[in-house]
C-alpha cells in the first residue's frame, strides 16, 4: 500500500490571498520525490477551529503523515503547536534546550545582552513549548519545528515554521525524527518523467492519449496528468518501477507525433534546455514591453554569468534609439511595435553588449496602447544570431497585462532555443 | 451570522508542486472583498475520490458556498463535473446552447469548417454536460463554469475552470447566476484596512500591538494579520463597520511608534506609492544580480512608460564598463560588488538613459561568488538623483538565490521611495 500525506498551510494572509503560498508546493514536491503519495492540501486562516477540523479531516482520510507550516512565530495569530497539543491530546511543555536555543537567537540578532524585555521573554517561552513525547526540530530561525509521531488513531504530525527559507532549511532534519522516519517507512519507489513542450496545444495532445490508449497494453498503470501555463505544456506520468516499458511506449508516441514541439524530456526547464543550446556562445537582451523579465529568466539560473552578458530594457523610444542605435525615423514609420524595430532592437543589442547571440521583444502588454491593427497582446520578436540573417516573428498573446508579459518572456526564450537546435 | 465559503482547487500538477496555485488566492481575494469569509482552501489531484472527500469536508463544515476551480478541460483527468454531479446527486445532460458555443469556439481555434474529427466531437460533448437543475456559466475560453443552487443539505457549488484569465474573465457572470447570489445574500460587509512597512520586524510590532491591546477598549473587535515577505511587513486588520474607531486608534499607535517604516497606510504597493513619489520625474535602472526584476517591477504597472525611461542589465563587468561607462580599473581595484561600482552604475544609468534617477544593484546572489568579506547575499545600492550626490548602501541578505534577488529588488525600490520622500 502506497504512503499518504497532506499538508495544512496556515496563515491567513495565504487564505487571504494575499500572498502566494511557497510551502505548499515545495513540500508537495519534496515528499513526491521520497515516494510519498500527497493527497490533499489545505489551507486554513490563523483560527483554531479551522485548524482543527482540517486536521481531523485530514486524519479521517487515513493519511500516514500530516506536515503543517506556518504559525510558530510568537504573535497571538501563531497557534499551531497549540492546536496539534489539543488534537493529538498531549499536554504542553517547555523543552529547555529550544528554549535556550531561541535566546540566544534572539540575544544575537537583537543585540541585547542585559535583560529581555517582558515581550521578548513572552515570544521566547511561548516558542519553547512542544507537546508531550513529541520531538523539537531545531530552528533555523527562532522558532523550532516539532515531530508527534503516529498512534493507533492519528497520523504523524510534522509541524514546521512559515518562512519557506526555515521550511527547506530544517527539512533534512525534520525527516530524519524518528516519528516521520516511521511514518514513511513503507512508501513506494514511484518513477515520475517529465515532458516539456511549446506550441502543443492540450487537445492535440489529449488525441495522441487516446492514441496511445488504444494501442498499448497497460496503459491504465500510468498516472499522466497535462498542465498548459504561458504556452507551455508540460506532460508528467508517474509509475511504479514496473510500467517502465509501457511509459516507454507512450512517450514513443508523443515524440513521433509532436516531436518538433516537445523540446525536454528529462524535466529540463526552457532555462535550462537554452543555456545547454547556448553552448558557450554568450547572449543579450533588448527589451521593451517585457520590461526586464526575458534577462531576469535569463539569470535565474546559478553561473548564468557564463552566457548572459546583459540586456538593455528600452522602454521608451530615446532608449531604443540612443542606446540600442533604431533609427528614429524607423520607429515613426512603422511604429515601436513592428518587426523591423524588433530587428534593429535585437541587433543594436548585439552590438552593444557584444554578444553572439540577442533576442529583443516589443509590444503592446496593456491594458492601454492599442492602435488599428495593432490589439493588446502583439508582441514583434528578433533574435539576431552571429553570422546569420536575423530573424523576426509577430505574435498575438491573450491574457491580461501580467499574463502577455509572462507569454511573452516564455516566447523569446523558446524563439531563441528553437533557433540554436536547428 | 457571517457568510463562509470554501474553495477547492484542483489539478495534480499544483497538488504536486510542479505550479503554483493563482486561482485560490484570487478567488478567496474576491470573495473577502465581497464580505464572504474563506474559511479553507483546499488543493486536490485529479482523483474522483479525493475531490469527494473535500466537497464533503467543505458541506461538513457548514459553509455556504464552494467555489471549484480546474478540472474542466477535454481530457479524461478533468472530472470536476462528473464528480459535482455525483456530490449533488444531479445526472448530467448535455446544456444545447453551450454545446454550440464550445462547437463554435473550437471551430474557429482550430479552424475547421468541415466534419469534426471523433476527438474534436468528444471534447464538445464532454465539456457540454452539466448538472441537472444547475446553470451553465458561459465560456471564455471552451469550458462552461457551473453554479448549483444550495439545497437543505448542501452549500451552493460553483465549478470554474482551471486557467487564472478565464476564471477571472468569467467571474463577474458567475456572481450573477441565482445560485451564488443566493448563496452570499447574508453576507456581512467588513471592512479592511491594509498598513505596509518596510524594515520593521515583527517582533516590533507584536510589541506595539501588545501596547496597543493595553490601552484600547475593545481591540478584540479586530482581527490583525501579518505577514513578512522579502522584508515588507503587511498588516491587514479586518473588522465590522462599527469597530471603525478602535481600528483608527489601533493604526495611531502603530503610526506614533513606527511612522517612519510605515509606506503605505491605504493598501497601495511599494511600486504604486514609488510612481506617485515620482511625480513627473522619469526613473532607470542599472542592474546586475537583480538581472532585470527591478525594471520589471518598474514596468509591471499600467501606464508605467510615463515614467520608466529604461535599464541596462550589466551582468558583466564588459558592459557595465562598455555601456554603463564604469572605469574598468575601478572594477579591477574595489570588485564589482562595492559601493562605487554601485555609484558609477547609477550614475551612468542616467547618463545613458537620460532620467532623473537612477538606481543600480550588483551583488552576489549565490550560491557560488562569495570572496572574504563579501558573503553570498551581499548586495551594494546606488541611487543617482538629479541635483543630489549619489548615495550607496551595502546590505545583507539571507536566502537563496531567489531571495536574494527578491529582497534586492524589494530594497531598490524602497531606497529609491525613501529618498524621494526626504
Amino acid at each position: 500500500m502506497s504512503t499518504r500525506a497532506g499538508i495544512v498551510v496556515t496563515g491567513t494572509e495565504v487564505l487571504s490571498g494575499r500572498i502566494s503560498d511557497r510551502n505548499g508546493p515545495w513540500v508537495s514536491a519534496q515528499l513526491l520525490e521520497l515516494g510519498v503519495e500527497v493527497a490533499h492540501i489545505t489551507v486554513c486562516g490563523d483560527r483554531s477551529d479551522d485548524l482543527l477540523a482540517q486536521l481531523r479531516f485530514l486524519a479521517d482520510e487515513g493519511v500516514d503523515l500530516i506536515v503543517t507550516t506556518g504559525g510558530l512565530g510568537p504573535t497571538a495569530d501563531d497557534l499551531t503547536v497549540a492546536v496539534v497539543s489539543e488534537f493529538t491530546g498531549r499536554e504542553l511543555h517547555t523543552d529547555p534546550e529550544m528554549r535556550a536555543t531561541i535566546e540566544a537567537v534572539i540575544r544575537n540578532w537583537r543585540k541585547v545582552s542585559g535583560d529581555l524585555t517582558p515581550a521578548m521573554t513572552a515570544a521566547i517561552d511561548k516558542q519553547a513549548l512542544i507537546p508531550d513525547g513529541a520531538e523539537a526540530v531545531p530552528p533555523t530561525g527562532t522558532a523550532p519545528g516539532v515531530a508527534v509521531a503516529a498512534t493507533d488513531e492519528l497520523p504523524a504530525i510534522l509541524v514546521l515554521p512559515g518562512p519557506p527559507h526555515e521550511v527547506q532549511a530544517m527539512w533534512a532534519s525534520a525527516l530524519a525524527t524518528p516519528a516521520v522516519v516511521a511514518a514513511i517507512a513503507d512508501r513506494d519507489s514511484y518513477r515520475q518523467h517529465t515532458l516539456r513542450a511549446y506550441g502543443l496545444s492540450e487537445a492535440d495532445l489529449a488525441e495522441s492519449l487516446l492514441q496511445a490508449e488504444s494501442e498499448i497494453a497497460g496503459f491504465d498503470a500510468l498516472e499522466i496528468t497535462t498542465c498548459m501555463s504561458d504556452g507551455e505544456l508540460e506532460i508528467v506520468t508517474r509509475f511504479e518501477a514496473g510500467a517502465a516499458p509501457t511509459y516507454q511506449a507512450v512517450e514513443d508516441v508523443i515524440l513521433a507525433r509532436h516531436g518538433d514541439r516537445v523540446y525536454s524530456t528529462d524535466g529540463s526547464t526552457i532555462g535550462e534546455v537554452l543555456a545547454g543550446l547556448l553552448d558557450g556562445r554568450t547572449i543579450g537582451t533588448a527589451e521593451s514591453c517585457t520590461g526586464g523579465l526575458v534577462a531576469a529568466a535569463l539569470t535565474d539560473r546559478a553561473g548564468s554569468s557564463s552566457y548572459l552578458l546583459g540586456g538593455v530594457v528600452s522602454y521608451a523610444n530615446e532608449v531604443k534609439s540612443g542606446v540600442l542605435g533604431v533609427p528614429a525615423d524607423l520607429i515613426g514609420e512603422v511604429g515601436a511595435v513592428s518587426e523591423p524595430v524588433a530587428k534593429a532592437m535585437a541587433e543594436g543589442a548585439r552590438r552593444v553588449l557584444g554578444s553572439d547571440i540577442a533576442v529583443s521583444t516589443t509590444g503592446i502588454a496593456g491594458p492601454g496602447g492599442a492602435v488599428p491593427g495593432k490589439p493588446v497582446g502583439t508582441v514583434c520578436f528578433g533574435l539576431a544570431i552571429d553570422g546569420r540573417e536575423t530573424v523576426t516573428i509577430t505574435r498575438n498573446f491573450p491574457g491580461d497585462r501580467a499574463a502577455v508579459r509572462r507569454r511573452a518572456t516564455s516566447a523569446a526564450l523558446h524563439l531563441a532555443a528553437r533557433a540554436l537546435r536547428e
